[in-house]
């Protein structure tokens, strides 16, 4: 074929493509690939659209999907909400067109922001099914709430109305419900629309959620607070890592006249201050027009804001979960595992990627009933959406893999990969825009700064493990040489008396001197709301000793009524100290105090320290850190028994965070 | 708030996004999620288009790809191909406009299918260094070249053209020339544009493709071959799996008048009768309008077409890399690693996902230099194109990890996960249209078909591994005990006949009762194009022996005058039976044969098989398999000495590989 005719042929071929025609034949792209997550896309696509309007509107959210199935193949899922409602001019765009919302174009954290979800679920449906979708929303002081029966002109799209009514809702005074068909398949398991909710609802504590499925059968996952997490506040672009591209863009739009102020009223956290900073960075006059600016004055003023110090930007754009509230979901997921330990979860800063905060939380279970040989578990999630689909293709799973996890106690092959362990690490990830791989928002890109970011959250996280982990090694290994010796020895000496036809000896000084250390051991109980801690140390060592405690309790926490001995030192109302009497060799001396205003869980462990005696002589409690800053009690003995090793590499751990990051195989 | 306002304040926010916006903001979803990353795609998407031009109007491509440093993060990109050009009209539309281009709708094998990829890349180079691009194109005849400046309007999805010229470009007959700068780093290894390059020069060996990189660095990956792949021809849509709201468009844009008319010339691979046997599976009368079927008759229809047995689609909609051309390509990958085996690869049958043929081919190498001690490489193809990055989102690592590859002799915790050892797994997926998990195509989506598909030939490819290991393990067990057997046995003798003073005995005897075997061992060497191949047979025991032994071969290719005995039986010209003659107690007898018109890597090992003789009795061959049908010759001893476990197990396998597909974690 002469190859000018495939030119001719090739125009006469060529044509736009409408984004929902194309979409209707990559619908894998939106999450459709499967029957069963289908499913679970259509009711995950309807419930974050309600939960991000109800928050909007700072009304606690009560909602209720429900699963019919139609037939072998098809399945009828309604989805009710009580959010503010959508007024009933703009329900055919955003039930009936693709890339139509109102979050697009916002700096700030929703869990929406494609304006393709909702739309796509109805086109989804009305591939499979032929049949319509049904939308009712009323407003608050409508007298009815309207409906339509809509459907997607894919070649154009745009919706088409089949029906429009205005109709009475009176037991609803404002609200939204959603009514589609979609061929899939319901399953129960660990990707599933039940999976989806519950784990919705961990990170949602102030939504309920009720749930019906296909069978009748009725969930419900109540609120656990009455609290609204704080309404996210919408910001400017932060400049950090800003895009030429994106900075031409609102320079054309600005209206200041100034680049100095253009700089100070179209960014977050730029003051005036800075402003003038950014402009003698990049050489370029305060008082530039904007409107006036080529493409070389871009570029230096990019590179002028690239050299400038600019403060990370504030919280209040983002909603974090929090340590607690990580605990508490954990806990809520864990029920029958009875784990053992959760490591004291991890909440980083903000930070920018493109222009945009985001900050990440971290947070580690441990043992109990998780499954030793297997790969440890991974929770995800994104602006308190679960991510239940596409883990390999994750910034989050990249960033676990990369760690190296043997420094944390957890067994890894070469050092990277999933750990293998009886863990479940859960991460979330909160932006005012998050980098989905993808128009599913299964998995986030591999952004340098975001997977960094995560590596050190979940070091952070990891250490808390390990502590735990040595602590727990250290004191078997100390309990099982105590049990022989106090097992074995008298045994001996019984056997041995028989023998020789003596009387058995006092054999206290002999296990001193075998053991030579004071034994410092801790219980918790939580008994009636408080915490009550019982230290118990043994001294065998041959002669007397006298040393001071110290431990580290939540903020003002500690009841000091309540203490056996009173703390010589309380120090911002969570450094204890207490200085002991003397114990005599071979005696036990027993200190107890009490916590109260904590959960059960808050309180696992307790973190004891040793002034005032060589740490070299003590087993079950650490050498004062020097940070600690004791006056007149502060033992510095040059080598401590056990050096803690994540001390010690921390260094070269963060160096390595930044390598590879690029490496997303 | 109340929510009325909300509402109000919501539809205000609402408005319509452009999809060249929406990329803007969700560029990592196009793959430009790191500089490294970014740099590449540009490369890949003009690349691709390059191939497919050339490839339609079947020239033989010439591709040159160079990349110059501009500054410290800013590089300038210009890919040129000798292919049919662009009529200078189109020019615009197909660099300046996302979604737009010819084979969004074809249904038939080709790199780009979104109309997204090239405008794309304009659109980043754009944002992140405001600079235009420039595309010129020639057509076969042309006097001059059309050269354009563009830019994209991303409000408004449409080309801005600054520069429009016509120039001369007279040592190019035909072609086209795109340059476009973008920020980006460039930097060697697994993930680079040289190797995307290289390992697309791999699959396209009809391809010669010139690189400059940044320094000035010359690479050529000259072609293999003259010869075209042939040009994938276009077919209709497929029934199998078709999905309602398809066919209800297609019903909608038929021509034909009646139902029967419409399956039969609108559908791939139904004649008169499958059509008549669709709609009386269907029970729609054959005269049915098309354009007075409803919903309900549609979904009759859909159902009636799930009834009925309908061929595979033909293979010419396809293009594999054939079996050969795997070897070579992997081979080529391989210099410096020197593998112990390549397992010969295996190409399926097309298969249908929702409408759309596809088919899958496998190719594994195993030891040599490859490391041991690290997860094995997977190298995956999709229509021809090397995917470098999102390994873990793609179907081919799930098939990957949902096999058990303990049985194929690889390592492999829990039997599943990516598998340890020297080994490397090509998979390439051929599709009328692949199911890519985002427009970054960088990974292919989780549909239940395709993995069935890579999972069965990952086994059967798994199987032709494992052959080989159990040989090399049999082998080298014979030759342990034969190497003991004959060293020490003399020595010892050696040593007693010298201390007792005697002479040293006849041993053959006493080998003969330790061996008490027949082995047989095997030799195969390359010379001047020819395969010359020598059987040994090793009589041990302690008698004369009489059987046969059988050989397949490459089909055609045994040179049956270079045999030293002639066959008594060459069946399909592959099978080929020698009735050896009698062998006395500790003989041996060769049996040498030749082998023409392969190439050296395609004949590496021997596969022989006995009969007429006990099998329990042969070291080094199995028993003739009861399929091989050669009369009067067939030995049928009822227990074998080793049954092959890998036969034992087929059929669990199979039904394993049906479960679980859904669950992409």
């Amino acid at each position: 074929m002469p190859s000018s005719s495939t030119a001719q042929k090739l125009a006469k071929g060529q044509k736009e493509i409408s984004v929902s025609e194309f979409f209707e034949k990559n619908r894998q792209i939106l999450g459709f690939d499967s029957p069963v997550k289908s499913l679970i896309m259509g009711v995950k696509e309807a419930v974050d659209n309600a939960l991000d309007a109800c928050e909007e509107a700072q009304i606690l959210p009560d909602i209720s999907v429900k699963i019919d199935r139609v037939d072998q193949k098809e399945y009828r899922v309604t989805v009710e909400d009580n959010g503010p409602g959508i007024v009933s001019t703009s329900m055919p765009n955003v039930f009936g067109r693709l890339l139509y919302g109102s979050r697009f174009h916002a700096v700030r954290q929703s869990r929406g922001q494609q304006g393709i979800g909702i739309s796509a679920t109805i086109m989804f449906g009305q591939i499979t099914t032929g049949k319509p979708a049904t939308a009712r929303s009323k407003v608050e002081g409508a007298e009815a709430a309207k409906e339509i029966d809509i459907i997607i002109d894919t070649k154009k799209n745009m919706p088409v109305l089949l029906r429009e009514d205005y109709i009475p809702w009176n037991d609803v005074p404002h609200g939204t419900r959603v009514t589609f068909y979609m061929n899939g398949r319901y399953v129960n398991g660990r990707q599933s629309v039940y999976e989806y909710l519950r784990q919705t609802a961990i990170v949602n504590p102030h939504a309920c959620i009720t749930f019906i499925d296909p069978e009748g059968k009725k969930y419900v996952f109540d609120r656990a607070t009455d609290q609204m997490p704080p309404r996210t506040k919408e910001i400017k672009p932060h400049p950090d890592g800003i895009e030429l591209g994106t900075l031409m863009n609102m320079i054309k739009a600005t209206k200041e006249r100034s680049l100095v102020k253009f700089l100070q009223n179209d960014f977050n956290r730029v003051s005036e201050r800075v402003a003038k900073e950014i402009c003698s960075a990049s050489a370029l006059p305060e008082t530039t027009r904007p409107t006036h600016m080529t493409l070389e004055s871009c570029k230096q003023l990019l590179e002028g804001i690239g050299k400038v110090k600019i403060m990370a930007p504030q919280v209040d754009c983002l909603s974090p979960i929090g340590d607690k509230l990580i605990r508490k979901g954990l806990k809520h997921v864990l029920e029958e595992v009875k784990p053992e330990f959760y490591a004291p979860p991890v909440t980083r800063d903000p930070k920018v990627h493109s222009g945009n905060p985001f900050l990440v939380e971290v947070g580690i279970v441990y043992g109990g009933g998780l499954p030793k040989d297997q790969q440890v578990q991974i929770y995800r999630f994104a602006n308190r959406v679960p991510l239940l689909y596409q883990q390999g293709a994750c910034v989050i799973t990249k960033a676990i893999e990369n760690t190296d996890w043997r420094r944390y106690g957890l067994e890894q092959r070469g050092g990277s990969g999933i750990p293998f362990g009886p863990a479940i690490i859960l991460v979330h990830v909160a932006s005012t825009k998050i980098p989905f791989t993808s128009e599913a928002k299964e998995a986030i890109s591999s952004i340098p700064n975001i997977q960094e970011e995560i590596q050190l959250a979940l070091k952070a996280c990891g250490r808390n493990l390990k502590t735990h982990l040595n602590k727990k090694e250290r004191k078997s290994k100390t309990r099982a040489k105590f049990e022989i010796v106090q097992e074995i020895i008298p045994l001996m000496a019984e056997k041995t008396a028989s023998i020789l036809d003596r009387p058995v000896p006092d054999l206290r000084g002999t296990i001193t001197k075998i053991m030579n250390v004071v034994w410092i051991d801790d219980q918790v109980k939580f008994e009636k709301g408080r915490h009550k801690v019982k230290v118990s140390i043994y001294n065998y060592t041959p002669k007397q000793q006298k040393f001071s405690v110290h431990t580290i309790v939540p903020n003002g926490c500690l009841d000091e009524k309540s203490c056996s001995l009173a703390p010589t030192d309380v120090r911002d109302g969570e450094k204890v100290s207490w200085e002991l009497p003397r114990i005599a060799s071979t005696e036990i001396y027993h200190l107890t105090y009490e916590l109260s205003g904590l959960d059960a869980d808050m309180y696992q462990e307790v973190e004891l320290y040793v002034s005032g005696i060589n740490p070299v002589d003590v087993m079950g409690a650490d050498p004062l850190p020097g940070d600690w800053d004791v006056e007149g009690l502060n033992f510095t003995e040059t080598e401590a028994e056990e050096p803690e090793e994540e001390d010690a590499d921390e260094e070269p751990d963060y160096d390595e965070s930044g390598e590879d990051l690029n490496d997303d195989q």
